[in-house]
């Protein structure tokens, strides 16, 4: 059980401040039209690294008592690359976990922000089984990816500082892969906004489990949204339970057709995994109230292969 | 012999001011890293219609006199566009002689404002017939994409804005195509800022201008970057010219490389004719100064095609 709360998303955000971007929140008076609600976008492509994974990363790292050198973690892209980001930044080295499969753009980053790539193959359990490997022979520590409390109360900080800008909001959108932005959101809210999450239906286990009531294993998820391919943790299930939490599912082309509408219209650049929470509010409008916050999660897709 | 001055920017922009977005200013880490020089850009992408054209068409339809309901002007995408926006707040209609080949992305945009398309071939003189033709049998006001005083003036609010906002910039690098953009920014500068323009080697007659003193006509311009596809007026040729301006030429697959440096590292969607400046400060660096503006002219292309 967590004792996570919205102090702790307030404390977070006064650690990291001084590192992160607090980044600017869009309109967009053609997709307002178009959904017939006032949307506000927290633009988290902006944010360092290019993703709101900065902000967990680094909340972690920060909170870590001295003398440890070394951090190592799993990630397809972004949480590596922001984890070499944030260990930089107190001069530790950083290993990470890599799928095989991973997206070579996401790839290139996580070397560029210096971190030491091991690959793994492209399930859950291989990565596991590489990571634990790894932790053997090492004094590493490991900084999950989003089932900790720490990176769950610095990825709330995005929705904080949405909330503070927007202060009347209906709801706020969120995608869900793992479930620590949406997890970081609903502290950050605290019951004041209603928390909403969008899913690929190809890695629906986030919605299966809110269906359940218990935490539901992934299928083998090949979603174009890269970023969500993750299933929930522990920690992460029980807050989205707790809460009561929505889940949306859409289909890889809606994300596709939302991304493609963020681009045109807003002339900004987001990954596939930030579509799927425009691309939700689309399909159903039934749930979309009227002033609506829409966290958008990263912008780190190749401009070559869009992926 | 214009008489066009910085007064007549400053003018347009108190003229327009309450229409169009005061558009942010963006610096990135990762580009001033690789240039060595701190960047500022100007992103016009952002502005009404996606394109700074939006100012120029706003300042010539709010200077016409009243009682004028129809414009009409030739376009291969963002002057239409933004005259059928500005047309549309003062009620008017608006018509635009297009070619054949131009973006159907960019088309499709002119009919979303309300602009009545009317087909031409694709070289100049195509243009030019059919622009006649029409004025011959209507009573709109033709309202010239750039060699226009009130154009001019109109876009160098443009300038004006990023001068203030960095008001201690050595150089500001704009992309020439018919020359509105470079000229106004002359006008704006009066003299404080070097202003550099930068033209694709496939559209390069501003260059050859400069290089013989007298206005060249252009080859068939084909090059990628489709809003540079113009040449110059008699207007904007003396402003440059008087002004000495130093043009840079690029070559296409520098302007797609520079586009794609900008989606990936600002996530900021630009099209190829804002690409122009960027790509031309990577060729000569020799040219660069410490701190440098660039106007990033619009963001109109399409996520499908580049086009």
């Amino acid at each position: 059980m967590t004792d996570l709360s919205r102090e702790s998303v307030e404390k977070a955000a006064s650690r990291i401040r001084s590192h992160i971007h607090r980044t600017p929140v869009f309109t967009c008076q053609a997709l307002n039209d178009i959904v017939g609600s006032e949307l506000f976008f927290k633009c988290e492509n902006f944010q360092k690294v290019g993703a709101f994974k900065a902000r967990g990363a680094l909340n972690a790292v920060l909170s870590m008592s001295d003398g440890i050198s070394e951090v190592v973690t799993h990630s397809s892209g972004n949480h590596g690359a922001a984890l070499a980001w944030a260990a930089g930044l107190r001069g530790m080295n950083c290993h990470v976990v890599v799928p095989k499969d991973a997206s070579k753009f996401k790839r290139a980053a996580m070397v560029r922000y210096g971190a030491n790539l091991v690959d793994c193959g492209s399930d859950l359990a291989s990565r596991e089984t590489k990571l634990a490997e790894f932790l053997e022979r090492s004094h590493a520590r490991f900084i999950p990816p989003y089932d900790d409390p720490y990176i769950i109360a610095g990825q709330g900080t995005a929705t904080l500082e949405l909330m503070e800008k927007v202060s009347d909001l209906d709801q706020i959108w969120v995608p869900v892969g793992g479930g620590g932005l949406a997890s970081g959101a609903i502290l950050a809210s605290d019951g004041r906004v209603e928390i909403v999450g969008a899913e690929p239906e190809l890695a629906d286990d986030a919605y299966q489990s809110m269906k359940t009531g218990k935490r539901e294993s992934p299928r083998d998820p090949i979603t174009i949204a890269d970023g969500l391919r993750s299933s929930l943790g522990d920690q992460t299930f029980e807050i989205l339970h707790r809460a009561c939490t929505t889940i949306a599912l859409v289909a890889e082309a809606e994300i596709v057709g939302a991304m493609r509408m963020v681009w045109e219209h807003m002339k900004i650049v987001i990954e596939p995994s930030s579509a799927v929470t425009l691309a939700a509010i689309l399909r159903y409008p039934d749930l979309v109230k009227k002033k609506v916050g829409i966290v958008l999660s990263g912008g780190n897709v190749s401009y070559a292969s869009a992926n």
